[in-house]
């Protein structure tokens, strides 16, 4: 049952989150013997404002 | 102090939050003894999109 | 595809954590019309020293 | 590698985010000798009808 | 900043966490341009006892 | 309603935990107006080996 949450700055186009989705469960299935149609996948698109690095927010870069 | 995070595929109406945590809290307080003023819920409501189940993208379905 | 992730502080028996998914997933069958089979639910049981609220660990309470 | 998460219901501005980074990052490097560098912090803003504590919505109040 | 939490039933090798990190975070950088060294990952490895699917935990299966 | 997780590699002493607990409790009263008694912390002490950074264990380093 893994639940896999990938959190970015910025976003992605639905054809990256689909390839990316395929890949992590394809991961997860050869290397932890995980069944792909246990595994669920979420995605959490957030502003580059709303992540910091080292004390200063990733839109300062 | 239970911390509940309720994540959905699409959104919920203000009715529909206010019925699951008033019941999320009520089934704490009932099976874990969990006062009801020591519950905290939120709630993430997310894109079809940004969910991924067996490798496919939800909104594919 | 309801996430669904219940931190607590202590521990809960085996009957706890059946009974309180079962409700849980009843609820957002009910009440968001989330099939039963798409909800997943996970557990973190945590010491109390692991917690703090207004600044205090709750096992200072 | 500490990652800090910070939900808060309403919002926060850009100001108020480099702030809060700042300081948490100061602390985690002062109390638990984690290097500056390598702590990540993200911040998710949610709305007030998105939080409940004690069975009712925070819009509530 | 990519940050990625895994969260299985059960546990895994070293190695596994190993291979599954080093696919994820080539994974990123293919698809979706986030360089190595911006990708965090953390593994929760959690007893099947605090999963639950459908409404019954899963060490029921 | 403030919710902080922190997540750290490796472990600390509760004095570390309280200390931090009050200083990120004061931060957000006085950056963000939150009420001492809003916000709700919880720690996660996680093994080196659970986390990954740029592709590899930290364990590793």
């Amino acid at each position: 049952m893994p639940y896999v949450n990938i959190r970015i700055a910025g976003s992605l186009t639905r054809e990256q989150k689909q390839k990316i989705a395929e890949e992590v469960t394809d991961t997860l299935e050869r290397i932890a013997n995980k069944p792909r149609s246990y595994t669920v996948i979420s995605f959490d698109e957030m502003p580059y404002e709303n992540w910091a690095f080292a004390g200063e927010l990733l839109d300062n870069n």
